[in-house]
């Protein structure tokens, strides 16, 4: 049964995607496919199959199932530097997904094409000056997201704490703020600082739907505070566990290591080897600093209602202050 | 006129150490001395002598006159790391000095000593694991600091959304929250987190009674977001503004500089040079990622209560989401 009232929650994130929470679950790679996305839209928040590690032909089939175990709205996230482009975004229209949010390239080259397709659109960015240049192209909402997040991150470094309110101050269009956020409690810090809504990437990923090989969300959960490091920063920054790979990386780095050399020992599907795959040492395993506050792995409705649990016992705690 | 009731934000950390407000002025090389922490005690904050840049009879002197200018609590920073550090705890003992912020080295090297002599000591750390250790050598509380703050940093490159709850979730004794807090909206986004005050650096700098050089304060004023990084990491990792010096390390970086050259081109006075003659080009200018949320430079005292008129602000808006 749901406690909280779905009233009390209305703000313009809610309102834009036709949501309960204001609680979206960031597209991952090897980790949110329909099984999570749809499991989140079915507790109230916004679900994103994350397209980036699915070929055309298995993005289509996520969407499908998605629409099929959910009548609720959900997503999907395309990092723009996707080889086939094209591709994901014609089935993304052919097969009517409401919700798109754009990474990892320049807003204008979709944003317009999208929306006059009636689709909503997000983009996802690491600082002031791109959320300011999405806002432009016309997109609906940022999700601008700081330093302590998993995976591919931007160059600045700045972290949510100074992000979100930089970003907040300028911007007209909805802000949601993402890493670092993996409770109802770290939720309502970033409502302080200015968002109106949160995208949360790692807490879903040790979750029962997330598609991530078992022994890698248990990883999650053994992680400990001072346990990922931003690297690769010549190729493009990643967030990892300190791994054997890892640490591989770093030798590399004290031997003087070339962009090639660098580019070499990443291979390729390094990430799926790690988080699909479970190679623990081998792999590359993407995730935020906030592994350190995830204790458990559970279902994602769960998660969802544990943060409107949290959000809801801070807030009585801030009227104590 | 002060319009808050001084009842209002009683506390574990006003408690401790016998102030209204739970802000603390960070003890900061090159712009912390008497008038700054004298000027945010009277106002009801806890002012901070930094002696990280102060010979011992310099330090001296500051005491006397910070003593002279209030009647309120106030204390000292003390980097352990201190070429004459027993001269330095010798004088700030003999002084009855009541409040010793340590930072950079090993807690259980001076604590019991300095309790002994009736003092409150505090410890500044950047992990979990040196928060615990802290408390275990009995420090009465910690300030956890986060990668965005400026000047020296922990290595394992923790965000403050992070480190706040991590640390909360183990320690006991009182937890401040340092980095990244420049206004009185985001000291409730940190309490909210679990802290129970606030340590504010870069904020203070830009302020009429920071002994920082004019110049260095309106560079903090003008800074925009992504505009300080974490360097030299392979010495100490210290947080710059990103000036001409900054760019002469990543240049020595590119060419592949060793640890020998990294400290022959830092030299000596890099950072009086920057922050204290305000030679903005050849200096070393350090300041928080906060910088990109300071606009103007102000009285300290204003800066203290503008943070409680914020913060009433906030608790306000979090009462209505």
């Amino acid at each position: 049964m749901n406690v909280h009232n779905s009233l009390e929650m209305q703000n313009r994130i809610t309102s834009l995607f036709k949501i309960e929470y204001p609680i979206i679950q960031g597209g991952m790679v090897w980790a949110s496919g329909w099984r999570l996305a749809s499991a989140v839209s079915n507790a109230g928040g916004l679900g994103i199959i994350g397209a980036g590690s699915m070929y055309p032909e298995v993005l289509r089939e996520h969407i499908l199932k998605c629409q099929e175990a959910t009548s609720k709205p959900f997503g999907v996230n395309v990092p723009m530097l996707y080889p086939e482009l094209n591709e994901i975004m014609k089935i993304i229209i052919e097969m009517g997904v409401k919700i798109v949010f754009t990474s990892a390239g320049n807003p204008k080259t979709w944003t317009s094409y999208l929306k006059e397709k009636g689709l909503t659109v997000v983009h996802v960015v690491s600082s002031l000056k791109f959320a300011l240049k999405a806002q432009e192209a016309g997109v609906d909402a940022i999700v601008a997201e700081g330093f302590e997040a998993g995976g591919h991150n931007g160059r600045d470094e700045t972290t949510t704490l100074v992000l979100i309110p930089a970003v907040k101050e300028q911007l007209k269009i909805p802000l949601i703020a993402a890493g670092g956020i993996g409770s109802g409690r770290t939720m309502l810090a970033a409502m302080v600082l200015g968002a109106e809504g949160v995208q949360v990437g790692s807490r879903f990923v040790a979750s029962n739907e997330a598609s991530s090989h078992q022994l890698f969300k248990q990883e999650v959960v053994n992680a400990k505070e001072g346990e990922t490091q931003l690297t690769l920063k010549e190729l493009a920054p990643v967030r990892l566990l300190k791994n054997k790979f890892y640490n591989d990386v770093q030798t590399a780095y004290a031997n003087g290591a070339s962009v090639e050399q660098l580019k070499e020992l990443l291979g390729r599907a390094r990430a799926k080897k790690g988080m699909f795959h479970g190679d623990l040492e081998e792999g590359e395993l993407e995730i935020g600093q906030v592994a350190a506050l995830i204790h458990d792995i559970k279902p994602a409705a769960q998660i969802v209602s544990d943060f409107m649990a949290e959000f809801k016992e801070a807030k009585l705690a801030v009227a104590k202050l």
